[in-house]
């Protein structure tokens, strides 16, 4: 497959040019999604989630994922009162701890969902990503904050008690690079193609979307992520693994090598018209 | 709803800024989308498309759209020996001429698919778009040719005959502003980005999509480009209308005040991180 004309400049259709997939530290692997019951209680969430994080390695998962704000409700009025301040730890974040401690002994990379997550007197909704050895690996702050309002449906506004997080973010762990998005993060495509252009072999969006445009999008808009830029479960756009809105834990098998076919069978990387359009990662370009 | 803090310089995510949606000349309407059978002969494909052309019409139809290369055989071979010279007209562009009459006799807006064409030396794939008056409008040649090697399953390569397009095309027609894509142009989101920007209400795509990544993709590539850019039939990326791949003809009614009530219940556009991701659109960006 020759590639094409050098006039499309296929490599300015990202700027700066995209990064060439890394040589992943394992080509397959079991990653296990935890849909969890949240109560007010937060001390049986941290457990019950703890639980879920626990079964799933005993079934193999060397990838745990977690919800969005899986330690109490998902509400302005509940942000507050169960936020950590991560950056203390220890008993100042008992959720942030469990997941620190849990990621160390059963020796997985645990992408945390997302706690609120207090700081310098703001409040943010974070994702924390745990190494096989507990430590952090990093934390997204939700860039795209979930400000809605669909008339007698859904009406939400996160801006009221939440700040935007400030950064895109990409991990190396030792089940490959992710990229990491917070629920309404994932209608902003330009992320996705940003975490591609970085070198992400896998992205993953902790939700926890609402019953009016979940059922419309939520699956929709991850396959389209997939599809358009051969990344993720699914490099072909395919749905591995679902289920309905009840708790549960979905284990599925990863396989690295669907990523470097598809792009071979499908190159769109060589296909895209740097001539015509650019996406300019700002941060990535500004630090060069 | 408040829009986000100006630090996230939404108006940024596009360079130059997008346009406002531009009011359309009328907000609903009926579309007809004609599926076709292809023969190898080619009075017979330009008869036969008429005729769907003007059943459509007579259903009511102000837009009607008609698949890529409907004139003879999708094939290397063929296209060559199918191409016209549309700059010519008259009885060298045929497919063309037909096109531009019924256009003009039934007063309908016509996106006609695509058919080769013939042009210094150089052959396209491309389609033509007429206003109500039969006049083109509009000429869209397909950017990004159908390169694509699925071992077993599918090999084409366009490029063995055909040049690729050098213009995003948005065409303002009595139907509102729509942006063209053929086909595999349809993978490339930055295209749909780009004319979302340039304030289109529709995007169409003609498509002769093949049996092993059309019912894999074409349908969520689709949905995709409705939902993450707010455009086109069903704007939440809903599928008003949609057909197996026999012959026939899809109507279906546009209401563009979708659109507006979707993007404000979802107000995406204010929303986007200007600060963090950028798409330039090369041309407009240079046309300033």
């Amino acid at each position: 497959m020759a590639a094409a004309p050098s006039s499309f400049r296929p490599e300015e259709a990202r700027s700066p040019p995209a990064l060439e997939l890394p040589t992943p530290p394992l080509s397959k692997f079991k990653v296990a999604l935890c849909q969890l019951s949240v109560t007010a209680d937060k001390a049986r969430n941290i457990s019950h989630a703890r639980a879920a994080i626990e079964a799933a390695a005993a079934k193999g998962a060397k990838l745990v994922l977690l919800p969005e704000i899986w330690n109490g409700p998902y509400s302005n009025d509940s942000f507050p009162e169960y936020a950590e301040d991560i950056e203390a730890g220890g008993d100042a974040a008992p959720s942030f701890s469990m997941m620190s401690e849990v990621a160390r002994s059963l020796q997985i990379t645990l992408v945390g969902g997302s706690i609120a997550e207090r700081s310098n007197n703001n409040l943010y909704n974070t994702c924390c990503i745990f190494g096989s050895d507990g430590k952090l690996k990093g934390k997204h702050r939700k860039i795209h904050l979930f400000d809605i309002d669909i008339p007698g449906k859904i009406t939400f506004k996160e801006s009221k008690t939440l700040t935007a997080g400030q950064n895109p973010t990409v991990v190396d762990t030792d089940v490959g690079r992710i990229g990491i998005g917070i629920c309404y993060d994932i209608r902003f495509q330009e992320l996705a193609m940003l975490y591609a252009a970085r070198g992400a072999h896998l992205l993953c969006y902790p939700g926890a979307f609402n019953m009016t445009t979940g059922p419309l999008h939520w699956e929709l808009l991850q396959r389209a992520r997939a599809a358009d830029n051969q990344v993720l479960v699914g490099p072909f756009g395919e749905v591995i693994a679902t289920t309905e809105h009840e708790e549960t834990t979905i284990i599925a098998e990863i396989d690295y090598s669907l990523i470097e076919q598809r792009r071979q069978f499908l190159p769109l990387q060589y296909q895209r018209r740097g001539d015509l359009y650019q996406l300019v990662d700002v941060q990535r370009l500004g630090s060069q």
